[in-house]
């Protein structure tokens, strides 16, 4: 539907950065369409047709956010890179942006496509990890006991019980979750 | 703060039931803090100096519903107890009403009260089942480990990531945590 490097995905990219800088200079709650529009150069009936209302808006900003920005690290075994990966996702995630930019995610998402996303994202790094790992002719578990073991914990801590969410407790979930693999 | 069978709690009871009424007869998406103070017999300002926003009012309703009715259901041995639970958490939270009370939940709750009483209902209930166990003599995680094995997964898939949620599947998850466990 959105042609790239077409008009749709100018507009996109400019009411993304307008969302971006506004935030960073007036605060998010200071944000209204008009506002974004404004800054971005469209109207604010574009936004209005595209996303529907701000917070449908802040939900696509939050997932263009959370997406990974370099593959996952490779230390050459499987226990090492999800280690190193669990650590930097949960810390990531569990950080001030990365709860504004989940709950984004989430509230303005009444159908669920930003939120799986959101795990999409997640799936193809440990994806990424596994494969590496079999190349190296190590036992792997599939990407959904890893999604059930190690994200599905960090992500439900984070939003429903979040003490304890530290780099102990990310390692504790690997070691869990390949004690019962190998 | 709220005094128990006090002007605060009626208040409470007479807003939450006006909530229900009103979301019953119109849908959600017709409730206001004006319709629901009417209804309720209260002003609208009391409705924002307790609940901020009708946001934060429909997060304290939907936890209200999200309240485990009933002790969990004595089988005779953890496995079929967990079991049991499970698939009837599963089934709750999963169906479209539950659905929703958990993104309303989540949604009003910008300090993650409301977020963490689901838990702890979640908490108090593997408590029950967890205690019968250790009284029979029979091994037992602790509640933590049942948080992280059975009710993250199934809540991070209702949220991010949705298929697949059936009975089979919370089934999977209690005897993947007995595994190891016993």
């Amino acid at each position: 539907m959105v042609r790239p490097g077409g008009r749709s995905a100018r507009v996109q990219t400019s009411v993304h950065t307008a969302v971006r800088e506004l935030e960073a200079e007036l605060g998010r709650d200071a944000l209204t369409v008009p506002l974004v529009a404004a800054r971005a150069g469209v109207t604010p009936s574009t936004i209005y047709r595209r996303w529907g209302d701000l917070q449908e808006l802040l939900s696509d900003v939050a997932v263009e956010r959370l997406r990974p920005e370099t593959p996952p690290e490779d230390r050459g075994d499987l226990a090492s890179d999800l280690d190193a990966w669990a650590e930097q996702f949960l810390e990531e995630m569990a950080s001030p942006p990365g709860r504004a930019y989940i709950r984004d995610a989430l509230l303005g998402d009444p159908d669920g496509d930003n939120a799986g996303q959101c795990s999409a994202y997640a799936a193809e790094q440990i994806k990424v990890i596994l494969a590496r790992a079999a190349g190296r002719g190590e036992p792997t578990p599939d990407v959904e006991t890893v999604i059930d073991r190690v994200v599905a914990p960090i992500m439900y801590r984070i939003l429903f019980r979040p003490a304890g969410l530290d780099a102990p407790y990310a390692r504790r979930l690997v070691a869990g979750l390949l004690a019962a693999t190998s």
